[in-house]
Order: structure tokens, then C-alpha cells, then sequence
């Protein structure tokens, strides 16, 4: 029994997220289906995480457990891409130890959130961008960054009220994690790339809860609009209470980055 | 009468090329409908060529002869940007002289093309590149392209045989052309875009026949290959036998870049 590990690129625009759900188009059941395929037997595909319809990634990590045997994994990745669709693709494969498990093993993952700040929003970003031409206060959006990191109880960033059960996070909570809804964030910054007029926020941390970045960048947009101070984040998470957050930004806009493993 | 010319970026993924169809999506047709929606008139729109179904546009450029009144430039663009898909959007909107023609008016027009030579085609780059992860010659394909400077009757390069009158070459043959499948290239060359594995052809020409960059782009594949040698170009060329040249190069990897006019 063999043990792999995948990285996954993929352009999530028409998909139903990463997690299977029947017939419905989803990566995790693009990949389940694509395996099936060459190993000729059902292998589940377990992911660092979900991520939500229409969300996207750079390399997100995940393992299967093959039974009997298996193709070299430079072949299996090409038979697995030609499979795919295009909007997926197996960027890496590699052995994995029999103790990896790509949720439970997970370290840290990486967020980026972008937003272009263009009058005019390009046809090659549209899928991958939030469009937002209206004038946002940068400096004041980074201060306000600066409050995330840290240890805090994300709850006020959640999509719902945080379950007393860890795996009740989506798979989201990682077993570095103390409480439910507390996580660690180890870097959160913004990056201005002027040519592009593209807005960056990128967010590092020992896992996220369900919808916490768009909820997070909902709230940084209306900080640059004036609509509350940079200082306010800390507030914000005090009180663990959603309400208080901004909207939830647009699932274009993210993607998952990185996944980063002890080895 | 107001002349406004518009110019366009579009993905053209998703789109039959720029010809009005009938209910096909259409670029043509898109914009068509969404002047129709503004300006309560059907106003034709007149582009400077056509495009293929899947082939991109950075800046395509267009005209149209607004009857009675019509709103400010600025606010007619958001206006439009607003009706039609995301994949298509008007760029810049400028008032015109009496005389401007989108395609009797241009003097040049510029197209890319681009092969990605990366082993795993990224999800966001599919719709927008041929993905060729196979050996090609560079410097080889580098000397070829320069056969193809300067005026030549490209017949061999052209998806039909050419027909006697200029009209019939898919709106593509400008003013200036004296013969109908001869075309004067200003400018032919290879890019290398080392970081991305991206090979970029740009040729910039007085106008181009249906297909014709695109079978271009597949003799310089073959040519990269090993099975013809760059001096064959001219061979080609001078046979005016579509026959001799390589295959026709996806759609996907091409975009029009830039059209030229004298203002």
C-alpha cells in the first residue's frame, strides 16, 4: 500500500469546490474519478482542506493510499492530467511516508486574496480577481493587517458559529490548533503591484475556518473605505461575534498558495 | 452622426470569433446588442478584421456611427462594460473623424502567439496558450521567421485559395495591399520568456489572410521539430501551394495585440 502525494493546481471558477458531492463538478471528484480510471478501483483523495466554489490553487496538497500496484509517479501524473480537465492539473507527485496525511500533517497554508484596482477589469483576470475600481486607502489597509497576526479566536471571521468538535472546521483545523476557533496567523501583509494596479493580501497561518479570509478581506475593504478604523480588527476579534465583520468577499479573488508540511 | 471608435480586449474562449451569427455569442454580436440596449437602435459595429472562434484580443479595435444623440464617452464605456460579459470590455472609447473606418483605416496590425514549453500547462494560463511541452529548436524557429519579412504573397499561408477580388479575404486585406493574397510583414520574431517556458511569435504586417499567422505558427513548430529547414519558408512561400505549409496552430494561442492607424 503506497502511500503519494499530489500537488494540484487548479482554476476552481466552475467548480463546485474542492469537495465531492455526487454528480456535481468538483475537484476532489475529478481526481477520485481520474484515479478510478487508471487504478481501476474507487481510491479516496483526502485534501489539506476544502475550499469553497469558484476558490482557487497555486498547489494544494493531498494524499491517496493506492492498493496493489502502481505506475511510476511521473507516469501516473501524465495519464492523471490527460484525464483531467485542463482547469486541473497535477503539478507534482511524489512518495509519501506512510504516516502522511495531507489534512492532518499540514504546518501552515498560505492565502492570497487579490484585487484589482483597474478602471477597466482585463478579460485574462476576471476569473481570478475582485474587481473593485473604487478608491481603497492602502496604508491604512496595511496597518490593519498587522492586528491578524498572532494567536486569536476567529470566530467573529467565521462563516458560522465555531462547534465545540475540532472536525467540525471543514477540515480546516489543523492539531496545532488549541481551541476550536483559535488559529494562529503567522504573516499577513499587503503587496501593492502598481503596474498591474492588482491589490495583494497575502495571509499565512496554522489553518483558517470556513469562509475566515473573504470574511477578513470583506472587513479590510471596508477599512480602506473609511468605514472603520485600521485598530478595530482587534475589536472585531475581542468581541467573537460575526456580525461585527465585513461581508464576505467574492471566491474569485482567492487562492490557496501553499501547503507547507514538516519534511 | 458621431464616429466612436472603441477598442476591445476579449477572451475569446467562449465565443464563435467576432462575426455576428445569428444567437451565437459573438463578440460582434455581444457588443451589437448591448449598443442596442444603450443607445435604442440597432447600430452595426464595424471591426478592424475578423477573429477566429477562441482566438484572444488585447486591444481589437471597432467603429460605430452613432445616430441622434448620444451620451459622454466615458459614461457610454461603463455603460457598455456593464451590459456586456466579463470576458469582453471596452478598453477605451474615442471620438472619431467622419472618414474613420475600423478596417479601411488600419495600417497595421500586430499578433502574438504563444506556445508554453513548461512540462504541466498551469490551469490559468490553458485558455490562452498552444502547450507544447515537446523539444523545439529556438534558434532554428528564430531563423525561419525572418523569411517572412517583407512583401510576399502569402497563398500558401492562407486557409482557402485566394479569390480575385481583395473583399473576400475575411475583411482582413487593407487599402494598402496591392495584390489580393500579398501582405508586407513589417516585423517577424521569436520572444523567449525563459521564467514562464513561454515562446512568443509577434509579427506585425499591412494585414493577414484567414488563418494565416496560425498556419504560420504551425510550419514554425515543424520547423522547431526538425522536419523542415528555416530556409524553407521561402520555399513555401514562393510555391503559393497551401499544401507545403504546416498545419494550422490551435486558436487558443493566438490574440491580436495592437491595430495601427495614421492618427
Amino acid at each position: 500500500m503506497r502511500n503519494v502525494r499530489l500537488h494540484i493546481a487548479y482554476d476552481g471558477t466552475d467548480f463546485c469546490g474542492w469537495q465531492r458531492q455526487g454528480e456535481r463538478p468538483t475537484i476532489q471528484g475529478s481526481l477520485e474519478l481520474a484515479l478510478k480510471t487508471i487504478l481501476g478501483a474507487a481510491v479516496p483523495v483526502v485534501g489539506s482542506g476544502r475550499t469553497d466554489a469558484g476558490v482557487h490553487a497555486l498547489s494544494q496538497v493531498a494524499n491517496f493510499r493506492a492498493p496493489g500496484t502502481l505506475p511510476p509517479l511521473e507516469k501516473l501524473q501524465i495519464a492523471l492530467n490527460n484525464l483531467l480537465p485542463p482547469a486541473i492539473r497535477i503539478t507534482r507527485t511524489a512518495p509519501a511516508g506512510p504516516e502522511f496525511h495531507a489534512r492532518h500533517s499540514a504546518r501552515a497554508k498560505t492565502y492570497r486574496y487579490r484585487i484589482l484596482q483597474a478602471p477597466v477589469c482585463s478579460p485574462f483576470l476576471s476569473r481570478f480577481v475582485l474587481h473593485y475600481p473604487f478608491t481603497l486607502d492602502r496604508p491604512r489597509m496595511a496597518r490593519a493587517v498587522r492586528y491578524l497576526e498572532g494567536e486569536h479566536d476567529f470566530t467573529s471571521f467565521a462563516a458560522v458559529p465555531v462547534r465545540a468538535r475540532a472536525s467540525n472546521q471543514a477540515g480546516e483545523l489543523l492539531a496545532s490548533a488549541p481551541k476550536p476557533a483559535v488559529r494562529r496567523i503567522f504573516s499577513a501583509r499587503m503587496l501593492w503591484r502598481s503596474r498591474l494596479s492588482l491589490l495583494i493580501f497575502e495571509i499565512r497561518g496554522n489553518g483558517f475556518l470556513h469562509h475566515m479570509v473573504r470574511n477578513i478581506v470583506g472587513t479590510l475593504i471596508e477599512t480602506g473605505r473609511g468605514k472603520l478604523a485600521p485598530g478595530e480588527i482587534s475589536r472585531i476579534l475581542e468581541a467573537r461575534d460575526r456580525r461585527l465583520a465585513g461581508p464576505t468577499a467574492p471566491a474569485r479573488g482567492l487562492c490557496l498558495v501553499r501547503v507547507d508540511y514538516d519534511d
